[in-house]
């Protein structure tokens, strides 16, 4: 049971509001908790963003004379007390709130005015007139996605960047170690592993390249553009001080959105980088399942390659190996798919001067690409480097193929490598022996001829 | 170059329009030929559905008086034709036109005035008063769209549970055929080929019943609404003698729509069925997938099983045979989930009394459920019955298994059975020689214990 | 900085583990902790319906004398304090983790374990042997998930039967409001506000009766089938005898699975039922879209209705009441919609003898179940019983309307009605001035003929 | 009925097969027709790029002296007479066939083959060592599907190009015209109905930009990779040659694709560029939603702008105009989601050295771009040019408007604005005549400070 000794009240325009005593927020964040007790937190990257936004303004508005100097200075002093320390049950409020992101701008507002007053008790903070002074959420919160992406696509960068040196170090390793290829799950030519890992590594390529090159549209920031894209009320020059702040503070090279309007009632941007990150969610489908083929065994199974047996597989069966640190991976590429849906249908829901999907927009991005950098995180650490292959396994289906008829075919003619394949199946041989018992080819001919590291055309 | 003599000259309400001079449409076709060059043609099925309604209209609006005697007997004979001959050349309008359908429903009334007159150049009809008399194009066009996926529902219907019967024939066939398990894609304990079937029955098992069940939503028919819902300028008990003339005609027991302003504002019954049919591709994807790795090799794959040879897998190497049912089957289901993605987003965007995404609903979801029915059947006569199995590599890797040791467990306990199991694992033994070499078990006991057939549990 | 004193030594097959001193979980949960640090937790509702099987099976065991009555006994004890108390923090592995959910499995095993042995230190409890016993998470984790899944499926349709009744009751109040309807965005003829809301709750009812039936399939459940569909190691009747044991624990009629194989490999069920959500969030969708565009304005817009201001709009602007649960409900669907994406994929990728993207698929479900059950809640809370009816705005548009024009064709014919139809657009009038303005109609005809709520057909 | 004078008999490697008698195609291409009769045909943009490669690869193997001049010039002349003229009935195979593509691969090397014939009977060419000389369907269908996907690509920049021409031109039309802004549907400040048009100008350039950057990456042709990637059997050089020929021949500047083994296995470079066409996807339904509400009306709706009358709304009505090229718009864009899923999930989908999803990924991303082509240059022509302003709509909703509120708050306080605006709401006036009947300001101030246009930021 609470009592009033629990709660103070607070008032906004539509009056009262009980607030539980001790918490660093206000009325606005208040209604909105209690109006909206749907899932999970807005992600604090957010937070973090809009408090680097609050600081800036305060700083822009102090040189334009739009705020006091000690108003702005204490502003500042408390975001960098956010930031510091540990203040995430200030911000309780969730995705599914209003559409445009507001009250969680007003839940910084507040929070930054009940611990200012704590700092210094003699200068009283307006949340709109101070704190939100020259802003609105409509350009706030956009601003502030956009600098939350970009701060994550740049870490999702770093560890696929790794994940690409670890695959490289492998086809390096593997380089002339010969396996059967595959085609349509068929028995194919032979090619080396390292062949085939260079091709993940070139999957992998592309999508740091796409990513490198798409993540500069997310440093477009729209600030400055008020409720509607006009910038209504806020002084001239106050929106490029605001980027050049921005880009100080956090060391981004930040530049101003190209067009004001687009850039509050539209999310190309983030829809077409999420578009990146789930073509890079396909490509890790098809190397984990590449993996867990390769191992899958241990005796039953393809069985070329080992990983690394991270955990018990089963209790009584040394041998069983299970995939795991796959499974989490493809598991986070499905979820990826599934976050492009749902970013593709929020980007396309604007109306207007604005689109009112903003948090479950970014929650969604954010999720993908921290999904994606702790899980390719994860997989290199505990499974690229362990892998071993079983060189016996690999050389013995390259043996047992029939595929390397192929290389008979320019020294006697199609008709005859076609014959002595067909001889080879039926007898259930090696093609070796085939090739010799047919009599075309001599045991010397076949040994000189059938070089299956030859056939994967490798520079030695 | 065309002149004059190729083209007549008709009116509508916005004016004169050139119109080709031996087709059958007119101007209103003709303005959306010109306007909507877009895409691929509406499905015939939409139009076959079209032509029911339009003579079941002709039939109840004769029974009330509403057109004369000959005119109705006229439409009736002129839809007739329509529907016995080959007329898909009258009927040119794209699926990408106005979203309520209302192009390719006075393309129908058009066709049918045209023809109309050279069956009988005595009477007069006209397009609006007398061809879609009380009608409109947003009730006559949703209720073509339920009678058309209704229609596509049961062809399918009809193949699966061909295609069930097919797969439990063989689920029979290898009843006591005993294999390895696998799960995490590693080496489990045995099971037979005919129960791994069965677990494929039952899937199709279960998306037949959901369908069975489902398909009764799109029974409900909204005709006799017009134009908002209100069914405003249709005589009383229009609607009712509709749906049982259209019953009549179609021998299908269709009901009134439930609730018409959401028939026609909604399409929750389109959205739920097609749910169903992305439910189906997931399974069979698995089923194939499975199908194609069990017969990958022939020798450096999983090689349990052959498929027919439909067509030279590779021109040198006999026994490359492609999957390529499988691959064909896989391809559709990919599309199936695009349909739905497609249908999920149609289906939310009506706006008060209409969803305008009426075309694009309708063809995406008969794409998915003709392609459907013809992989399926394409499968069950090219594929299913062909598979045969490689008694010997089955039975070799359940030999070749160390998870047969769990059989030993009840018999020498947990630790032992264990280390026989690591014992084979590093000698690179089988389990049989590592257990009798352990001195744990005798040879007699080994056979004895080590049943795999009685592993699986099936009734012998 | 932590030293040796605050962690303890656990060993499994793998070798020592570390673990933190004082929680309750074991090696298993340890590792999985270190190997996967990826994304948020495994949802609750898992946990819970883990531990009802957990005591189910000692249950069952006891009476096959397959575990000791005293063990038995503390199992269950153990597992009902679990259940009463608040125990989330023992449960801390993520959903991102191997993909049968055998970490997960584990860690409820070892956390049963660890407590029974506070609570009762003379008898020790194995982690497999006892907690586990007959028992394996390739049964286990898919029978959790049908029960987690059908608790999740039954809170939401209680919600959407509240909403369903809350809209029906809109609708009788609104019976008689006459407004005009709309198609294509355009002006169409009149309807009443109440059979515009009855096509919203026609929408609510159907995807009510298809989630009704639909749930039934989420009542079979797999268990007694351990790795991999056959039952090995469990006595003859264990698995009837434990669907019989959860119904009575939960009060829900659950059948066993009609096929095992299919019930691990695949997810069919929860694929479909899926499916019916998303159905339901388009729906929804289109239900909000409607209420915030009839709601816009409050001059500028469509304004023929209020919603209640739950929270300020604007600071300065009285009359903005931004529509902020229907933005929270859209943003959930969207969500839907990305999950369903996510589970026609994760169902589609079960190979052989499993499916290892089970915990994504349950945790995606469940957060849509749940994510709908607390906005369709708070919509209904915060928004519907509040609409109220701006009937100037409503009958004033209805009276401007030029398509009321069609109530006078009976009369007057077509040609003239069209005429008066041009003159009123052309001139900008009232249809009516224009109708007596014309001389074709008499002022008291026009206001016989001309009754939008006659119109509108409803039955008075 | 057909008789044996119907049909002629070829021969392949399994066997006779019944072929047309006048048909071009061969065997192959026959079984392919017997086994797959499921859907629709290959895009013949495929046919085109694949005849291309044949002419490419008929001159570079002369050069390499691989085949004779006699018979590299005939395949020229039989590709370049192919090309030129209309055999659309010759290619008549499906997209869902082998999932390499390589039937439709054989249709085209045995329509050369048998075209040839007719050109010069002295001349016999074989459909593998000549036409097929080098290649394999694993290379050559995988760069035809680049070429044929950048063709399409470029073809719609050049709409997409003058799609933003023409809203540019708007822009600058409707510079000056003051309107209400939105946001959440309510209104909001003012702004310019060219600042409007100005943020849809933003989209489509940003898309634009997009676009004119990934389409870089299907200049990237695996051309000389043969089966597996290793490019066996091919002569060094052939890769490169192959690559300078085909970009004479097209006059587009291809390059060598960076790793073979990614180009057959996966698709990341069309999957990414297909997540650039879904991003304008979103975008285009953000414009035409926007257009569509703003021209709702006649009379109950926004109101402010009109669209072309292409074709008759409404029979009785003739302001009813229908945003019929939008709802083709909106109805594409769908489709395009759609797409996104199928090529998203088909692109993870590979394993090991190919991916079989080929003709699927290909001819969906070929509707994507062909449909937006079409419906952008649709929409440009019906309907973007003839867009007008109802200039006393647009101002009255601004002089109605609360909003402008705002421009008070400077000169005379937050306080005692916002109860000028409670008044006008309460008292259903004008801000102006609560402004002045407040006796806060005069007539005169009022009209200087209230400036709409000047609210709007505008340069003037």
């Amino acid at each position: 049971m609470t009592n009033n000794k629990d709660y103070r009240i607070e008032k906004d325009s539509l009056g009262e509001v009980k607030i539980p005593k001790n918490v660093l927020w206000g009325p606005q964040t208040q209604r909105s908790r209690n109006n909206f007790k749907i899932g999970g937190p807005m992600p604090f990257e957010m937070i973090r963003a809009l408090l680097e936004v609050k600081k800036a303004a305060a700083i822009v508005n102090k040189k334009n004379h739009e705020i006091t100097n000690e108003k702005a200075d204490l502003i500042v002093k408390t975001v960098d007390q956010l930031l510091a320390g540990d203040y995430a049950d200030a911000f309780p409020l969730v995705v599914y709130q209003t559409g445009s992101g507001t009250q969680t701008n007003m839940n910084v507002n507040e929070v930054i005015v009940h611990l200012a007053a704590s700092i210094n008790p003699h200068i009283t903070l307006l949340v709109n007139d101070d704190v939100n002074h020259s802003q609105s959420s409509n350009d706030v919160f956009p601003t502030a996605m956009a600098m939350a992406a970009y701060d994550a696509v740049k870490k999702l960068l770093t560890v696929l960047s790794q994940f690409e040196k670890s695959l490289t170090a492998k086809a390096a390793e593997f380089r002339q170690v010969v396996k059967i290829g595959r085609t349509h799950l068929q028995d194919a030519t032979p090619i080396t592993f390292g062949q085939e890992i260079s091709g993940w590594v070139s999957q992998v390529h592309h999508d740091l390249s796409y990513l490198e090159d798409g993540k500069r549209t997310l440093l477009e920031l729209p600030i400055g553009a008020t409720a509607v894209g006009t910038g209504l009320n806020t002084v001239t020059g106050f929106d490029t001080a605001m980027v050049e702040q921005l880009s100080v503070q956090k060391s981004v090279d930040y530049q101003l959105a190209a067009n004001k309007f687009q850039a509050l009632a539209a999310h190309s941007g983030l829809n077409f980088v999420h578009g990146i990150l789930k073509t890079l969610a396909a490509d890790l489908i098809k190397i984990g399942n590449d993996i867990r083929f390769l191992a899958s065994g241990p005796r039953a199974g393809y069985g070329e390659i080992n990983i690394p047996a991270n955990e018990p597989g089963s209790s009584i069966m040394p041998g069983k190996v299970n995939p795991t640190q796959i499974e989490a991976l493809t598991m986070v590429c499905a979820r990826v798919f599934g976050n492009d849906t749902t970013i593709s249908f929020a980007a396309s829901q604007g109306n207007f001067e604005m689109n009112v999907y903003k948090p479950l927009i970014i929650s969604s991005f954010l999720e993908s690409a921290n999904l994606l950098t702790q899980v390719i995180d994860s997989v290199d650490r505990h499974l690229i480097g362990g892998i071993t292959v079983n060189r016996d396994r690999m050389s013995a289906s390259v043996d047992d193929s029939l595929m390397t008829v192929t290389a008979l075919s320019p020294h006697i003619g199609y008709e005859k490598s076609a014959k002595i394949a067909q001889k080879a199946l039926h007898e259930k041989t090696s093609l070796q022996e085939a090739a010799v018992g047919s009599g075309y080819v001599t045991q010397e001919e076949f040994d000189n001829w059938v070089d299956p590291l030859a056939m994967t055309n490798i520079d030695r």
